[in-house]
């Protein structure tokens, strides 16, 4: 065994205790079976408390002798033996696409049938090992796709090497997939704020005018909806380092989007919200404000399509944006019927995002919560 | 003007030059025109000698008095005012969508009608510039997408930092998308080959389990088909550093193709190819042979679908798969019925690829070119 870390202990704990009760189970004589959180929209609310979207309480039995559920309960025990034994206990990760090959096996020596025929049968099952432990796929050494890179006044040590956010350069630090504290640690921080990005052209510019240096800050993008990687670090971030994040979108349904999944977490992966939501997150635009604000021209503005107005309708609905800070933003952008990319900015000047934009903005602490 | 270096200042004669023609023109009395090499496939041939996809020489006159032309014609100088004006005398880059943005004016001062309405209009235009002024868009100083890593034994300097590929833990080195020597420097190279892996999934297998300080190589995905930057770059490290590369993709018509496009260039950018095709590039795997060579559990093949299969079939006619070995690996796919990915290889073993794959292919010169 080559298990280095804490984290990696008591996740091994978790998947064990879980093969325990099936073992209790089996040697009393009863239907073994695990109860697994129920990852359905009627099991998930919005914490407003917290501010994060959260799971209920609700499980689901899945037991073994049972016609509908015996597969399952087979494949669980598969994809969580696997996990054990040639990830959590040889120090090795993988990816989901992975995971699925490595369950790709005859359900019994010399049998036809395998235990899984496609990726989006092992994919859920992973999900429900997740709640069900209670370890998020990156303790269990499962990466989702990296995207995303960082520069700025942060020095981090990635799997032992030192990356000093300063001199990273035009590529800046590509952002792993797995962030957890047995892999990254934080080391000298001279930032007063995070500042994430949506796009990673605008990342670029900002990069290029050395806005983290003059403003003191982190710069991170996530190539558009950031990905389960750099939303983590985020929140490793904020809460280990005592830093503010603003969040720099696009203004359309999709920014405002992406900016309320960093927040509170999605619908879809309510069980990661305690993990990889920032409720602290605050939005910095584009607002439908900024239009007139900085007096950029009409035509840099974009026509709402039918799908864009629709969303935004939707949006409107949703517990976490009901503040009426929000509902005048969301109908503003409605009301003027168009959409401003962030790289609409740059049609005035090019660094006009790096020179006047984003410092009136952080001046005037012209933002949304 | 913050013109710092050579290449910029070749670009920027270049760009000038193209205006000076239409001022001598317009001096003459005549119409004035530029000629834009044709970018259509009747124009692009395979260089068997030199082993890429090249651009022949016919050209279109593109004249101001031509109803046809006209706006096409007051286009191309606007990008090319804006790439002269706030790219490259103000040493900043910016990405093809802000370029679309920058060129999003009126065509006159009041007018209602706008010089670009769309970005499909602007980024044709920036190609045509490119083979006009025979510049990269790099060298005019506009970003393409950016995606990939690398790691490995060589150290760079990307923008004045120094980026020690061997000491950037398990995210890596973000590729930028411009990697021009002027911002692209090679420094200390320990590596005997670079090695293209397809897949981020099998960069991070291969980055955790330390193959490159294993066998002395850089290691460098571009997530699927490599963008522009990752191909350069390529290009840049084989030339400047001398070294063999060698590219590792799915055993699928798609991999086929993604190692042909590194080779020698794609036919829809031909005219890049002298700059970023690698025709010494060589193909690692996975092969249609793999499986029995390996002996892979057949249960790991996906099925070829029509689309693979007529895709493989229109591989097969390529001028530059007209190798014997070519014909034989793609025939012997077709013959099997099946696909093999990357992630194929961890069923039998999480680091095969590490251990066993990639150490036997390179002892036994496995490898077609």
């Amino acid at each position: 065994m080559k298990i280095k870390n804490q984290i990696d202990k008591e996740t091994i704990k978790k998947v064990i205790s879980m093969g325990d009760r099936v073992v209790a189970d089996i040697l009393k004589l009863r239907n073994p079976k695990v109860d697994v959180p129920l990852r359905t929209l009627s099991n998930v609310k919005f914490n407003p408390k917290k501010k994060i979207i959260e799971m209920g309480d609700e499980k689901q039995e899945r037991a073994y002798f049972n016609l509908s559920m015996a597969k399952r309960f087979m494949q669980t025990f598969l994809v969580a033996s696997q996990i054990y034994d040639k990830l959590l206990k040889e120090g090795k990760t993988t990816s989901i696409r992975d995971l699925f090959y490595m369950c790709k096996v005859p359900v019994a020596p010399k049998s036809a049938e395998e235990a899984f025929s496609e990726q989006s049968e092992s994919d859920p099952i992973i999900e429900d090992l997740e709640v069900t432990v209670d370890a998020l796929r990156e303790e269990l050494h499962v990466h989702a796709d990296n995207k995303g890179a960082l520069v700025g006044e942060l020095t981090v040590i990635d799997s032992g090497d030192t990356i000093d956010g300063r001199r990273m350069g035009s590529g800046g630090w590509a952002v792993p997939s797995i962030v957890e504290e047995n892999v990254i640690q934080f080391k000298k921080c001279d930032a007063k704020y995070i500042l994430l990005v949506e796009k990673a052209a605008m990342w670029r510019r900002l990069n290029e005018d050395k806005y983290w240096q003059r403003h003191k800050c982190i710069l991170i993008h996530g190539q558009g909806q950031p990905p389960r990687g750099v939303r983590r670090l985020l929140s490793r971030m904020v809460n280990e380092l005592k830093l503010p994040l603003f969040v720099l979108v696009d203004n359309d349904p999709w920014g405002y989007y992406i900016y309320s999944v960093v927040k509170q977490g999605s619908i879809n992966l309510a069980y990661e919200s305690e993990r990889m939501a920032v409720p602290q997150a605050r939005f910095i635009g584009l607002s439908s404000f900024d239009m007139e604000k900085f007096d950029l021209p009409s035509n840099v503005a974009l026509r709402l399509k039918d799908e864009d107005t629709d969303r935004a309708k939707q949006l409107l609905e949703y517990p976490w944006f009901q503040k009426k800070e929000w509902q005048k933003e969301i109908k503003h952008m409605l009301h003027l019927g168009v959409k401003l990319e962030l790289e609409a900015l740059s049609n005035k000047m090019l660094t006009f995002a790096t020179d006047v934009y984003l410092p009136k903005k952080m001046k005037d602490q012209d933002w949304l919560d």
